[in-house]
């Protein structure tokens, strides 16, 4: 697919209609608000290739897993977030004939997504096959403002015809989603209602009971004038519906205001959803589209005003950051510690849209630099609250006495991933979890966190760490056999650098925790202690003894860490080597060539260094950045950012922005050919990163703020604001200056190029660059 | 389950009738003839747990594939020899109450297997919940003589009622398979067919087309004298019966003869079906049930008189070896170069029924001695005439210039199987095609075979390991990466030794193939060499370049061959530091812990050592045997037999025998609670290696046959025949003295105890046994 949207600092747009594009864009222009969200589906039917979406945060299925040869240990099911009501549809008849893009001439389509004020458009005119023509116009949005809450404005005109216009309105709980294993339906009708101009749906999984009650009101206007006229109720199974029909003449117009509440059992007893649903419906009709709308717009606004990028100079990677932002912002808004980021968010069924390691490793520090503290401290909560269940997972495994594994892919906490080298040996996940704990205390400074819930996760992951070492009589080290790393083009290997070395850094951060704990908490302490029966001295000493005497491989006579032991037996290339005609490897290659190669799929070693940057020299980071990227195939969309990070920290900014590129307009550009599988969520956290901790080089250094920024020669600037430590502090950097503002009534320190500056309340720093 | 069958060296018996034993004796008392088997379901319905079974050899389904995980290269499907028409079914009812033994109280039930004639009887009586009892009386079989035919007799007598007697002798295609990916049905009806007292059917294979034809006569006694009455015929889809009602009185009887003639579109065009089950019928009605019978006891004294192995003194041990040589020639016969063995031969579906590495490293040496040369020969053939579909195998997986890669499981040459730790990586599946080749050809001396079709496999063979090793610069060797050993609880290890090693023995063989070819087939090689494009000198350079410079592990200062490298690595223990509730580990430990772990599935250094125990010392075999063993869990019904003949090579026969205790009654006692899932029939050939070439120490030395026989104290004696080049040889260990029969017309030379004798024609060799 070649690129058919247009460019556009705030807009994402779809000038034509092609419907070998459909599914794309119904990714690219998806809507949500942290509870909802969804593709963006055609409100009127459309019978060509269309993957249906409404999602809603939270609520998931169990489909019983599938998997060729069992094994033991492998989950009994895959949690999904499902495909639900869907409650855009507004079916569309010209005297019987139903308005189907598919089979129309369409003339002036365009799609319009509006990223600053979070709406979606759509107008056309379409010719059916009859000859009749229709002009259409639709915009609709899910309210950020309140979340059960979704509107769409729809009006018709007939431009050739007089006859009669049927609009059928409605709510439809009986959908599938296209990933289901065995090809099973998800929902069960459990009651509907309806009643003039409004109908409800309540639905419910098949299993587990998740509620979802779905209401609509109908407003209609006639040439813009409000009219009144009976509508027909229709019911099937899982399905309300009301339908109007109208004796139009050309030129008229119809306009039609679905007002949507969507409610589920996390939030409302089931028994309460259609008294809720009235009550909210009977406000939205009141208040009316406009001023919803205005709502909505303002906590845009809000969400905006603390995590815009601007870019000058360079519209397409201005277009690109703020689609990123724009998606993050839609799909995780941080209220709910139940909630996380699926990997796809609200806009596809990929991945289930269960929780990985990219929540902590990539998306965390985006949340925790533009939203209030407690958003960031709710991701770390969902993994406290699901701490018993790693435990449990753990103990499957064979580990005990409160050894945590984090599973794989999670909605709550049980495991649902089913690939043995993946389920039970992609263990570095637990790293990330510990890392995060870190950044959050790191950025944050909430050291009560730290002591209330933080050290609990960090003692079990150290227990998981304590067990899952074996010490090798031939080294006389400990090891860490039988892993994958971050980069999965390895199966099953030995002392995987990566892993050792954060496994290593876990216990490094335990023991300090337990020392501040101590001292600082010391109730707190002890009721932990008791809690989880910690052998304190027992349990420190052979942590200490590991961290002391655990093996991390590393290419002799070199700065190169080793990402697994044996690597260098491998036919060492560079991805130049592989044909043109063979890449992605990943759709080209056999598993087992794939696992013999080399190529690396996303950072490994580099995801390590990412992380620990201040630990290493700079000649280390170059030397291994020098040795791992020239063989990465970056087949991974977590991959590009974080080599962009590291190629800004080495002052590398072509290579950084090269890689900045494949990052920011993944979807937007479609590279890889899959955005109709839905968008890349949890990797457009990684072009924010490789901005603001990639160019700007934001670190924290002795507990201030650090920045020590690039500019990327084909932008004229960028600015962003973040949060730190309760302060909002805005950078803007310049070819020739940097000016830092200080949004708060504090004084702020900071370090610029290696410089403590001082910035009053509400000051400003500039500083002139020097010409080199 | 706890032993529930009775001693006898020549028959397997049930007495009494137990539910819970059901499908486990379905197992044990399959018949087959090579062409067809079945398990012992019974005639009349049964509505109890119950494996339903008849197979055709060479009629599979390609069920289509299920993963968790796509993985490029994995095959589309997995071809299944599926269940196919039930044609031993005969619904009895007593005034239309159904004889349904999991309803009666049942009395006097015993089964019984007669190993020598090959026959299947049973007897019971039955009181149904009305109250009226009857006795049956069945016995069947599956013509060796015919192989398309089968016979029943069913023999009902009513024991305390007076009234009407129905029986429906019935074809039934319409049946499913257990194992099933999706859960569907794999047959179509083609076309049936019923006149008096017979009827017939043609169904065919959804995908593939294969038809089978089955057709019944019956004949009928009352009180043991023939009567004729009207059936009445039945029809369903893919289901043909005749039903016949008949009066009958307190203590009269009633006699069915079923009469069966099956056949599959592998032998018989389907347009002639109909034409060739009516003759064959007519024939076998002629004949009789008591003649046919004779003509199949025959045929199974002949295979007896070859493949027999006699035990004096110790019955169990009788009858587990008689039971294994029986399964193995129920299963394969050898006149068909299209057929296989599946690892449960017709007893059951796991495995798919499909060929694997089983034949050739367990299997093939019992048909080499007990059968006529083409029966391996014809083992040979099936994989010759899949060479083709192996190097395209390999061009799927990267490998170019006509190098092979034979699948893991496979039907007609296709992959089947669906892991890819096991598929793409378990590649030493072609050292033990290549180890075949050289076995058959060491003791059968069949050069022609060599030149004729084993050098064309061989060539590419060695031109696939040419390509997969890879050339380490760290080590100075060139390396094999990321396969799996024949020890499969370990997966993607680098430098297998067992892999290594075989891969470097191929090409030498191959290396020394060619010199012979070329000095005695000029032509014939000269040919090959046009077709398969060999480039002899830039090939066997690198061959020769490989061997000698191949990477083969070894643990430092000591004799031992390293199973992998990092082996050493792990905690290394033995078997008996495991729980014994956590045995055995596959049940009990999730895959990454028995990864980790040292412990070993199956022979794997040593399953080397096996194969090429003349290139060791007594020492090295000594120091592997004593290294490994210990740590092998045995989990794989192959690994026993083969750690057996490795122990008697090095005279630990305690060791020996224990270990060929596990393999021998294996199914008999079922010891690890699967036998109702079908019968280890691979592993069967397993007991006769142990005995062979344990005990006997059978080895083929400087061309002649050399035998060093141990006998296991607790055995009065042994004794077995095997073809050797053309001659009959007999071998009769007893506790004093060894005595060798050459049963041809020709002188033998051969080594006992290291001495070479010559036994003239029909000449007996005493050796009087010297004590030590």
């Amino acid at each position: 697919m070649k690129k058919y949207l247009q460019v556009h600092p705030w807009k994402v747009i779809e000038d034509g209609f092609d419907a070998n594009n459909m599914e794309a864009s119904e990714s690219i222009f998806s809507l949500g608000n942290g509870k909802m969200g969804q593709r963006a589906n055609f409100e009127e039917q459309y019978s060509g290739h269309s993957l249906q979406g409404n999602y809603f945060a939270g609520i998931f299925y169990p489909d019983k897993t599938r998997v060729g040869w069992w094994k033991i240990g492998y989950p009994e099911y895959f949690g999904k977030m499902i495909n639900s009501v869907n409650w855009v549809g507004i079916d569309v008849f010209l005297d019987d004939e139903p308005l189907d893009l598919a089979k129309c001439k369409v003339f002036q389509f365009r799609r319009e997504l509006d990223m600053k004020e979070g709406t979606l458009s759509r107008s056309f005119y379409a010719e059916l096959p009859s000859g009749k023509m229709v002009q259409v116009q639709a915009k609709r949005f899910i309210s950020m403002d309140n979340t059960r809450l979704a509107a769409i404005h729809y009006s018709i005109t007939a431009v050739n015809f007089k006859g009669t216009l049927t609009i059928l309105p409605y709510l439809d709980g009986d959908v599938k989603n296209r990933d289901s294993n065995y090809n099973e339906k998800f929902w069960d009708e459990v009651a509907k209602t309806s009643g003039d101009n409004q109908a409800a749906l309540i639905v419910k999984t098949k299993k587990l009971d998740y509620h979802v009650g779905s209401g609509m009101r109908i407003v209609l206007l006639k040439n813009n004038q409000p009219i009144s006229i009976a509508s027909e109720p229709i019911e099937r199974a899982k399905y309300v519906g009301q339908r109007y029909t109208i004796a139009v003449e050309n030129n008229q117009s119809l306009t039609i205001y679905k007002y949507i509440c969507n409610v589920t059992s996390l939030d409302v007893d089931p028994s309460h959803m259609f008294q809720v649903i009235d009550s909210e419906l009977k406000n939205a009709v009141k208040t009316g589209f406009d001023k919803l709308l205005e709502m909505h717009r303002q906590a845009w606004q809000i969400k905006w005003e603390k995590s815009d990028i601007v870019i000058e100079g360079d519209d397409e990677a201005q277009q690109g950051i703020r689609f990123n932002i724009f998606q993050l912002n839609q799909t995780y808004t941080g209220d709910d510690e139940r909630l996380n980021i699926g990997p796809k968010g609200f806009t596809g069924e990929k991945y289930g849209g269960g929780t990985y390691w990219d929540t902590e490793a990539f998306c965390f520090p985006f949340y925790l630099c533009t939203a209030n503290q407690n958003v960031a401290r709710n991701l770390l909560l969902y993994r406290y609250r699901q701490l018993d269940k790693a435990i449990e997972n753990a103990r499957k495994l064979g580990f005990t006495d409160g050894a945590a594994l984090y599973p794989m892919v999670t909605v709550n906490g049980e495991e649902c991933h089913n690939e043995w080298e993946i389920t039970f040996e992609e263990i570095h996940r637990n790293g990330a979890i510990a890392y995060a704990i870190y950044n959050y205390i790191k950025h944050t400074d909430d050291k009560e966190y730290l002591a209330h819930y933080g050290l609990e996760v960090l003692i079990a992951l150290s227990r998981f760490w304590s067990q899952r070492v074996n010490f090798s009589k031939v080294k006389g080290k400990y090891v860490i056999l039988g892993v994958t790393g971050p980069n999965e083009y390895e199966n099953n290997v030995n002392n995987n650098w990566y892993t050792n070395f954060i496994a290593r850094w876990t216990l490094e951060y335990t023991l300090e925790t337990i020392d501040f704990v101590k001292k600082q908490y010391p109730q707190v302490y002890q009721k932990l202690s008791q809690k989880i029966d910690f052998q304190e001295t027992k349990e420190c000493e052979r942590w200490k003894n590991i961290i002391e005497n655990i093996y991390l491989p590393t290419i002799e006579g070199t700065n190169i860490f080793l990402q697994q032991e044996g690597f260098l037996d491998k036919e060492i290339q560079t991805v130049d080597a592989i044909p043109r005609n063979q890449r992605p490897i990943n759709q080209h290659w056999s598993w087992d060539r794939i696992l013999r190669s080399c190529f690396i799929k996303q950072a490994d070693v580099l995801q390590g260094i990412y992380f620990f940057l201040d630990k290493f020299s700079m000649k280390q980071v170059e030397d291994n950045f020098n040795y791992y990227e020239p063989m990465t195939v970056h087949e991974s969309s977590l991959s590009p950012s974080i080599h962009s990070v590291i190629a800004s920290h080495i002052s590398r900014v072509d290579k950084a922005y090269e890689l900045y590129l494949r990052t920011s307009r993944l979807d937007l550009d479609d590279y890889n050919h899959e955005v109709k599988e839905g968008l890349h969520i949890t990797s457009m956290a990684g072009s924010w990163l490789a901005i603001v901790e990639g160019f700007a080089r934001k670190r924290v250094v002795n507990g201030k703020l650090s920045f020590d920024p690039l500019i990327v020669p084909q932008w004229k600037s960028y600015n962003f604001k973040i949060q730190y430590r309760g302060q909002i502090v805005e950078l803007q950097v310049k070819n020739e200056e940097v000016i830092i503002i200080n949004h708060s009534s504090k004084p702020l320190e900071l370090y610029l190029y290696g410089t403590l500056y001082t910035i009053a309340e509400n000051g400003t720093l500039h500083y002139k660059k020097q010409k080199v």
